[in-house]
């Protein structure tokens, strides 16, 4: 028998807490039945949510705890009221204490952030953890990262990113050498931030084994899928993202309306429904749901926090390939390969 | 009789020069009338394209010039070899010397931009020209900036735009206060870059009489339209703008192949054809084209290098309603009214 994949869950965590993490997690339990779970939350409230779910019951640990950390609260209160006894903390220490193979929390980025470089600890000459991404392409999809842990980067962190990325990469895509480009205003090599033309020096100069550099990437080159990672720090990463989610519900909202204008659009729309339905699948955002924390010693996945069951069971999907697939040794391995990032 | 608005054109500019630069003037020409042309090129090349078009040749003065600028010279060397020769150069000229109220090029940005800033000047307390584009949103469209000037901005450059910005938004929206909102990871005050919390602070307080000031947006503002202009840095705009352009084809098309899988598809199709038209037309990228360079001594607007007569048309409309308009003396006006930029 195939040794089970552990997962922890911040129960309390999102716009919807437990009432959307549980049935996520009875979702993700149907497609990989190989789960376990370990749960932190308040157990009036979740256990009878548990109590509906019976398969998911069976496979899952609860512990009760009494903080949860707010949306809105900054990353030191957090860690100064939840050390120890949120349910966000309790959770990402079971991944420290070895107790679980990842863990999922749909609360708030800055806040998970906090807690997870605490007490987890960022890897061995890692300055700098990161967010990565899914990015649906026209050719399937890329990783991209930072997409929002920290504002800025020299060109060191940017290499490291580089690493990491490819990494999940090798595990993700099934690639023995991942292609990574560097975000930038231009391809040509003399344009851009001092920070990112030194980092595509160091990587082309480096030939790293494991990564082959393309060069850099322009942000029209994401939704082409020009490279399988894409490396930016993360202001514009997480500006680039939400841009794209915005231009997406944009133009669905131009289609809904285009559709409804008139009595033959609305029967072209009759006609080709299901061409509509499967566009609007291609679309979710919820399919893409789950940042990945990169850097840390252990594996940390964000959902997004006003996800419902669905977009939470995809997130769970992602720290299930990252546990099973041993990311967090595939990065060490790579960065043992790749000191180049150690050298600046 | 209204005076006539006067245009210098860059003839020998983008990637198709004349040919896409002379129809696409008889097409402005057309929807403005009172337009008159100054153009610089090779005339053994554009005259006779001009005289295809007999209207647009009546209401043109033609000048030769022997240099153009390529699409990948240096911004250095453009001006070292264009300077008071190139089609670009003498374009740029003619606003200086009075001869036209506004200038258009599809030629390279670097050397346009570098031409503009040696030929015309920055205005006066003007640090740092900027990159302003229209952005197509839901309820209707909104100016962003800088979309790829500079990289880089402190809080002061930052103020400057949101002047700026919103003097062209008061022109082109005819809007008396304009709502402005800076760009930012997330719209809580305590985040982002310093300089972009810094210059929340200060628009926030100061509190100008020609500009509404909002507070920060996210990425996905940008396509919902909450703000009237919306303000970053060079890089991050340049790289949004283009990642909404890459996201905007990527649907266009899953659309495509989704309405092409099925025999009921492609019927729905059929059907919706007039609706899917007008769509195409709301997402036609061209009739968006023209970037205009706030900041100078002058209206320059640089149409996308690639583009063909319907969007140089549309750089040719961005460039006559600056001019018609008097962007220039809006500008001056609220920089007088508005003097904040300054004290930073």
């Amino acid at each position: 028998m195939p040794k089970p994949v552990r997962i922890s869950l911040d129960a309390m965590g999102g716009d919807h807490g437990p009432s959307v993490v549980v049935p996520g997690a009875a979702l993700a339990l149907e497609r990989h039945p190989d789960l376990r779970f370990l749960m932190f939350g308040d157990e009036t409230v979740v256990a009878p949510l548990l109590n509906a779910h019976p398969r998911l019951k069976e496979v899952t640990e609860l512990r009760h705890t009494d903080i949860s950390i707010a949306m809105d609260e900054k990353p030191s209160q957090a860690i100064r009221m939840g050390r120890g006894k949120s349910s966000m903390w309790r959770a990402v220490q079971a991944v420290r204490d070895g107790e679980a193979d990842a863990m999922v929390s749909a609360g708030n980025t800055g806040a998970l952030m906090a807690t997870a470089k605490v007490c987890l600890k960022t890897m061995a000459h890692i300055e700098r953890p990161a967010i990565a991404c899914m990015w649906p392409t026209t050719r399937g999809e890329s990783i991209v990262l930072d997409v929002g842990a920290t504002i800025g980067a020299d060109a060191g962190h940017l290499v490291d990113m580089a690493i990491m990325g490819a990494a999940m990469a090798r595990i993700v895509f099934d690639l023995e050498r991942p292609t990574v480009g560097l975000l930038n205003v231009g391809t040509e090599e003399i344009k851009g931030i001092e920070a990112v033309k030194e980092a595509g020096r160091l990587l082309k100069e480096s030939n790293l084994p494991h990564l082959n550099y393309h060069g850099f990437v322009e942000g029209d080159d994401l939704g082409k899928g020009t490279v399988d990672v894409v490396v930016t720090e993360g202001f514009t990463g997480n500006i680039a993202l939400k841009t794209a989610e915005g231009t997406a519900k944009q133009i669905a909202q131009y289609l809904r309306s285009a559709m409804s204008r008139t009595l033959m659009a609305k029967i072209g729309y009759l006609f080709a429904k299901q061409a509509f339905n499967a566009l609007r699948d291609k679309m979710d955002p919820r399919k893409v749901n789950g940042g990945v924390f990169l850097g840390l010693e252990g594996v940390v996945v964000k959902s997004h926090g006003g996800t419902d069951d669905l977009g939470f069971a995809s997130a769970i999907d992602v720290a299930y390939d990252m546990a099973h697939f041993e990311l967090m040794n595939t990065i060490r391995a790579m960065l043992e390969h790749d000191p180049v990032g150690q050298t600046v």
